[in-house]
């Protein structure tokens, strides 16, 4: 039966391509790493895409007669229901690029494109934290935020696969600017980044906090990670900036349970390590800020799948779509 | 053809009961308002639900044979798939009524429940403003603000029918107290009680604004309706309110936009009759807030139905919820 088959997924990422064979239970039977080297333009990095696909399937022992199909997730935004990558700020130069036709063309197989976030979203929910729920959200908290919307048991797209920018609400109108020109946007307020400013500004100012401490040598770049080290060994400032961001991520949480009212919301990215830093902030706002009809339904979890998110998630959005198909 | 039929459709308000017949095409055949006088207990209410159902199908010429069903439009909070009114604060006394079930027995046809913001959404979306969408929000602006999300051609209810409280996003965490127990509620900011409130701290402040003016024999209750009045005759403050609640509101439908992608949002309930002093700066906000690859597909509207939207939305939900038995 196809849908019994292994797809191949595909996580195109501004730095790194991560190609693999995944059955249909979500599991990685062979994966390949490659830089993406996105300076080379287009072309060869497209080349690097299909050389690695040909290479899982030959190791897996697959052919592309064998698989269910292709899945890719890529950088948005995306029309995702002309597989074009429009103009992916993570990938200069690229506009307009029809890439779900170019690989499918190239490969032989039925591709689908998907954006990361709704790839991994889809990972989660038919493979890891979110089995067996059928509203799902998914969120990533990094240097962004994003996430995706699972609704009613399949991904939710809008008109044309911009649904989901989780972290471009406004919860703060006049609050800071935001990469996206928006300002209080959950993500300048919550993310990697919002935590970063934050540090860098108190070390600016010449706060007494470890975090100058730890960026003695290069004290104009300061990251999220030295906020959260310095956090883990003790300091005030820093417990406070992780603090005041959790709380603003809670906020934005609480707004999708009003919002959609959902089973679970499933939080991953690099700052989702922060373990119970993280989730208490979160559930303790959903329990004060959103409608108990709701947030009595409403459990939140850390990611499961880890770092072969993005393959199995692309596999999972191409196995989603072929079933619609 | 069953899904030919007409349907009855019931609005069940705190202060009114409509009641009508409907058919396929969203026109009220015939129709009833009776006062709801909830004080009278339950099962003196349902009575007069039930006189009035059998009132309009024997004005329209119709029996229970005829029809394809009963729609009920409801205050929240519901359980929508048991079908049960839960607390419904408009609809004091009233404890897990299972009104869909007892209407039903009572009646003899097949019988559905909406809540009120998810029933209108449904008759804007079948016979209003959003015919020919897929994805479209529709948020009534009055009292309080509330809404319901068709998405994928579906009304979206979230785990049990709580979905859609688009007046309770926060988008100002440590704004203005709101009726729900949250802090800085889109309801807190731009609803007709968020303008009230606003109106009245002018006045008790003694500003110089002709709300004063136009309240002065009772300055403890400034309406929503005295400021707009107090705008439309020239006043400055009053001017300034209104654009500060539609400031906000426009906060909250871009954030709509970038979460949903909708092709439209449908704005309606009693603020909406501001016409372009609310249309213009919600178009305005989501022009500059959202992601232009959600923003450029979407349109704000008013809607369209009038005063008979929640028997026309009951009746819709009702069609809508038999074609998908």
């Amino acid at each position: 039966m196809l849908a019994d088959r292994p797809i191949v997924g595909i996580d195109l990422g501004g730095t790194k391509i991560g190609t693999g064979v995944v059955n249909v239970h979500g599991e990685v039977l062979v994966s390949d790493y490659q830089p993406t080297e996105a300076i080379q333009g287009q072309d060869a990095v497209i080349k690097r895409m299909i050389d690695a696909a040909h290479r899982v399937m030959a190791e897996g022992g697959v052919t592309v007669k064998d698989i269910t199909g292709i899945g890719i997730g890529s950088p948005g935004p995306l029309d995702i229901p002309r597989g074009v990558l429009i103009d992916p700020p993570n990938l200069p130069t690229w506009r307009n690029v029809p890439l779900r036709q170019i690989l499918q063309d190239r490969l032989g197989a039925p591709t689908y494109l998907e954006n990361d976030a709704n790839a991994a979203a889809i990972g989660e929910y038919l493979y890891g934290a979110g089995q067996g729920t059928r509203n799902m959200i998914y969120v990533t908290v990094s240097t962004g935020i994003g996430g995706g919307l699972i609704l009613n048991g399949k991904i939710y797209h809008g008109v044309n696969g911009s649904a989901g920018e989780i972290g471009h609400m406004t919860i703060m109108p006049r609050g800071p600017h935001c990469g996206c020109g928006n300002r209080g946007c959950l993500e300048a307020l919550a993310s990697g980044t919002a935590i970063a400013r934050e540090g860098q500004e108190l070390v600016d100012r010449g706060v007494p906090t470890l975090i100058a401490e730890i960026v003695k040598d290069a004290p104009y770049s300061v990251s999220a990670r030295d906020v959260v080290e310095a956090m883990s060994r003790g300091d005030a400032y820093a417990t406070e900036i992780v603090r005041q961001a959790m709380y603003y991520l809670g906020v934005g949480m609480a707004n999708l349970v009003n919002l959609f009212s959902p089973e679970m919301i499933v939080i991953g990215g690099g700052l989702s390590n922060l373990g119970s830093d993280l989730l208490d902030p979160v559930r303790r706002a959903i329990r004060l800020r959103a409608f108990p009809s709701a947030a009595e339904h409403v459990t939140v979890r850390p990611a499961k799948l880890g770092a072969e998110v993005g393959i199995i998630g692309a596999a999972g959005a191409a196995l989603m779509a072929a079933r619609k198909d």
